[in-house]
């Protein structure tokens, strides 16, 4: 006879957020509320490696409830992160392997909170245990500072990273408008193939003109000639110039800029592993104009920076995790949470979580309108502004001791 | 016959900081009080570059109270900076001319708020000024993130830098902490020959003995070789390893290390412009260990970031103003305020502002304590803690709108 109470098992997946652990968070107490129906909250360690190596820790022990507030201000992942790819045949004796262990440790439900890769394993997942007459619920729970998931409006942890680089970037341009010389400071920000971050650039402008005068984005060529030109233009409008690119810019042929420099190399998915499209640029200008030119890549601070996260972000990465254990309680599987925006006014901003395949979303990307880049590509539209200005609204609290940030760790527990 | 009231004129000079913008609120501040010696108040732009250019602006009638509050709180240098070197022989033309623009703007104060260069041109205003029997007094305002003046106990903008650095350390290591595979972390600090700023990295640590494991300050001897086993020890200790170094870190030689790579050209100064130290044992550990290895520059966000701001150094920067306009008015010149601290406890952190001789200050430079320097010059004491720890103290707000800090600019007023 099977127990009627079931495990919960959550696992976190894929880089790193300022608001992940928000959605564990989320997780976590909204488990603690169904205990009629949840008898255990299980966090896999180092996502669904974790499982297979036996290596998960029992979350409704260990922690405290001020600990689970300082979780939600935690930035990166509790729990350890992964970037492991299930095998694509079902003939694997892996997912035998998976199942059983899941089975024996009596798990109902099933949250994995990542990107688009990860919706890939609760997509299998979900398909194999479906195949094989499975009851466990497999529940995906977007996040990714890329914000390219399709489906949802926008993902958890975009609206941190975009308001880190909005005001990142506004800082940076104060801090290069203090010499009278003429120079050119090139920000180089995340994305690969999305440009959803690099855009956040735009709202770093007092107004409209003002810097960054050129943002460029992965989802328009890139032409290096034609660059030359953007930056002569804007040398003549004003001495210090701020470029805003995107890391994964490329050319017509799709060769990345950074490659114009080093040999890149691969990760595990596949992806190409990219550093310096920035300090490419940096020697070009410098070559072409004779001017001062810095080139500051925002790097990791941009994901897992808690100095300035969004409440409106950190909030609704909480109720993605609370509303995916509601899903996987009433018997959904194959999901994933999703965002629907209510309205388009920025002054009524409302949004809901609903409910969409995961199949439709794993391995796609979201790619940047291209009708809200403008100006031969090197701007982004008043459209943009209203979609994001309401993503980075409000000023999430973290604890502060003796002038720190106080942050969970879990090796320390 | 001359009149009794005197015009104030005030200058930031050299790198941006979070608070030299605080210090020029206390100078408007303590001003505005002084009515009945104190006729206007006049900033350089630029600097003595403005002085010379006459360009310079009305501090008195352009700024509202609710802009005087902005104005404290935004980073970098609101009235714009320099980094200019007047002639050592006092025969230059350049010393008259100095004097009649002052005379003809009917100047009684002058107080320039930057670091050890910028006492050098407080320094050498007074003596000439001393030298002509002019009246006018000269007094210099301490700032710098490197916190490297002589005769004061620490610097503005040195407790903000150091916060940032210490919460930024910290949110790094929780960011490579979640993969389990082998990983060295670089974060390279500014610092080019003081290592004060990157000794704040120790404040990152939850607790003793924890990530950052390895600690590379410029006062001491970096050989490659001994670096190599620092980092073999420490991978045995724990898989993630973060590593902070002063861009300034050199060999016995003298080399820098970034040198190893590039060609180092030199500001006006003469000082070596640097960059990449991170780069070059980025690629030399990836050489060594064929571990993952990655190299964070921390940039110039270290310097001009708003968002970690340490309320502490903003109250004393903005004190610095007020007492430098209060020593001018008692008639001091060649002096620069000072920082005395009166208790060691940093539960009763007391620190109050003196006066000091510039001419003992500039163009000195005051080194981290070789005694606090331990572990073979790979780590720092818990002195360098108790001394660090009540400057990063508090946290200074700002104003936010829309999701973004409120920031004053010069040009749109």
């Amino acid at each position: 006879m099977t127990e009627k109470k079931k495990t919960i098992m959550v696992g976190q997946s894929g880089g790193p957020t300022a608001v992940i652990n928000a959605s564990l968070y989320g997780v976590i107490a909204e488990s603690l509320i169904h205990t009629d129906k949840i008898s255990r909250i299980y966090g896999m360690i180092h996502g669904i490696e974790g499982l297979i190596h036996d290596d998960y820790m029992d979350l409704s022990e260990t922690l405290t409830p001020e600990d689970l507030e300082i979780l939600k201000a935690t930035p990166a992942s509790y729990l350890g992160s992964c970037r492991y790819k299930l095998p694509e045949e079902f003939s694997s004796s892996l997912y035998p392997l998976i199942f059983q262990k899941l089975e024996s440790l009596n798990v109902g439900y099933f949250l994995y909170i990542g990107g688009n890769d990860s919706m890939d394993t609760v997509s299998k997942l979900a398909s194999y245990g479906k195949q094989h007459n499975s009851d466990i619920c497999f529940i995906g729970i977007p996040k990714t500072i890329d914000n390219d998931l399709v489906c949802t409006d926008h993902t958890p942890g975009y609206g941190s990273a975009a308001k880190y680089v909005a005001s990142t970037v506004r800082e940076i341009v104060l801090d290069a408008s203090v010499y009278s010389q003429k120079a050119v400071t090139i920000v180089e920000i995340m994305g690969r193939h999305s440009g959803w971050l690099t855009a956040a650039s735009a709202l770093a402008r007092k107004e409209t003109g003002d810097n960054p005068l050129l943002i460029y984005l992965p989802e328009a060529n890139f032409d290096l000639c034609q660059f030359s030109r953007d930056v002569k233009a804007a040398l003549e409008r004003q001495p210090n110039v701020i470029v805003c690119i995107s890391e994964g810019i490329s050319d017509q042929n799709g060769t990345f800029i950074c490659e114009y420099d080093n040999a890149a190399s691969t990760d595990s998915f596949g992806h190409k592993m990219l550093t310096g499209a920035g300090k490419v640029l940096e020697s070009y200008v410098q070559n072409q104009f004779g001017v001062k030119v810095r080139s500051v890549e925002l790097n990791i601070s941009q994901r897992c920076s808690g100095m300035i996260v969004s409440l409106t972000d950190m909030e609704e990465a909480a109720q993605a995790g609370k509303t995916g254990v509601i899903a996987a309680l009433n018997g959904l599987s194959g999901k994933m949470i999703s965002f629907k925006r209510t309205t388009s006014n920025a002054d009524e901003y409302v949004c809901q979580c609903t409910v969409e395949d995961v199949k439709k979303i794993c391995n796609q990307e979201k790619p940047f309108p291209s009708d809200w880049i403008i100006r031969h590509g090197t701007d982004i539209s008043e459209e943009f502004s209203k979609y994001a200005l309401p993503l980075i609204y409000g000023e999430a609290n973290r604890k502060m001791k003796q002038g720190l940030p106080v942050y969970l760790y879990r090796n320390t527990k």
